[in-house]
């Protein structure tokens, strides 16, 4: 079972605070990249696999989706998800993203926003998330950039020319990360972009996009707190389709 | 035009003094990994753009290929290739990445190792191995990883918990990296794995394989050399097939 981190108090306090939590997809400044990896949701059936505040869920209702399902494995996201949009036609449900099996060929979309990195077996996510696809149905995701998971800890260092450098370790190294983020004690886990890719082969999808999000010069100039994300990149967006499994 | 850097005589003497020159593919430690991306090549037509030693193409002839054409820019190069395999059905043509174009659907596989990297314009260059590839042909190419081709210079810095860490800075800026190696002034182009997947989406392939490769724990006991590749990756291998473009 995966770590349910969101359902401590300490660590739901300082979550809560980020510009993400607070503003929705709006705080997210990777969400014009990611909401153009995605398909047209009019009359599409769409699941959010760790839904949170459920600001993604609510931007699905507001496209036209004919479904929305959110799922979370922690209560008081849930709750506070519900409060955020109340009366909208969107079904929340708790459960364990190392586990949980949607309904076969339920989803047009798959999305899942900064969670996968923390579950253990993404290729069984993989497959899962094939099986409650229809055929041609998409995943679109984002998760922590391997470059920024391999360490548990991030470290900055200043180059030899005086710039400010970002530290890697053990990016060969794949597993589980116990890390301190806003808590101590979280446990997240490193995996290559090419593990992901594999898996996501392995499973009959194919590759649409990734983009290993970086913001442009424009982009720095507006919000300077942006820059280390082009030092190095801490989000990686993906996005592939279930298809046909190769037969030449 | 790609720099020439190979027809300096104190380059070529450098470069010749690598593993992987003297030993060709055995000396190559990504191999294995490489070669398990490659379609069977009996009676198949082989490509190698930045064919070098010629090491590729031998191998290609041993596997049955029905034609094998080593594209290089250097002259000296292909004196050598031509030297370490007389009388073999290969044929070498000097010719410069940045332009060449081969024959429409004249190729089932277009190879090339540690070449693209020296390429300013990956796009293009997608876009002239598509016509030269016959539908469902495959494109199988190492390069520089992006951690290690994103600093001109690579540099090792000791970390808070005093293990040896690889630095990095740049990622979100793309272009060209002058660099040392063997020589000074070595022009080279660090260029994002998603800006790479891109680049072949665009242009009607399909992704089958990404390896951000890393030695295995037993690899490195036995090559303890090689223990910097499990810091930070050096290569990464892709694979992509010709695919019909997408219609739904």
């Amino acid at each position: 079972m995966a770590q349910n981190i969101y359902d401590d108090a300490a660590f739901f306090d300082g979550y809560g605070q980020f510009p993400r939590s607070r503003q929705g997809l709006a705080g997210a400044p990777e969400w014009p990249a990611l909401r153009g990896m995605l398909p047209p949701l009019t009359g599409r059936r769409v699941l959010d696999l760790g839904s949170g505040f459920g600001a993604f869920c609510r931007w699905a209702v507001e496209q036209g989706a004919a479904e929305v399902v959110g799922i979370d494995l922690s209560e008081r996201m849930i709750a506070s998800a519900r409060e955020r949009g109340p009366g909208l036609p969107i079904r929340y449900e708790r459960a364990d993203l190392e586990a949980y099996a949607p309904a076969e060929r339920a989803y047009d979309l798959i999305y899942s926003s900064l969670a996968v990195h923390y579950i253990a077996d993404f290729d069984a996510l993989c497959a899962r998330v094939r099986d409650g696809l229809v055929p041609g149905g998409a995943f679109v995701f984002s998760m922590e950039h391997p470059i920024f998971a391999t360490r548990a800890d991030p470290e900055w260092v200043t180059d030899r020319e005086g710039k400010r450098a970002f530290a890697i370790t053990d990016y060969g190294r794949e597993g589980e990360r116990i890390t301190s983020w806003v808590v101590d004690g979280v446990v997240k886990y490193h995996r290559k972009i090419s593990t992901c890719v594999r898996a996501l082969i392995d499973h009959d999808f194919a590759i649409d996009a990734l983009n290993e999000w970086s913001p442009t010069e424009a982009e720095v100039a507006a919000r300077p707190d942006l820059a280390d994300e082009v030092v190095r990149p801490m989000l990686l967006l993906m996005a592939a389709h279930v298809a046909a499994p190769r037969t030449n």
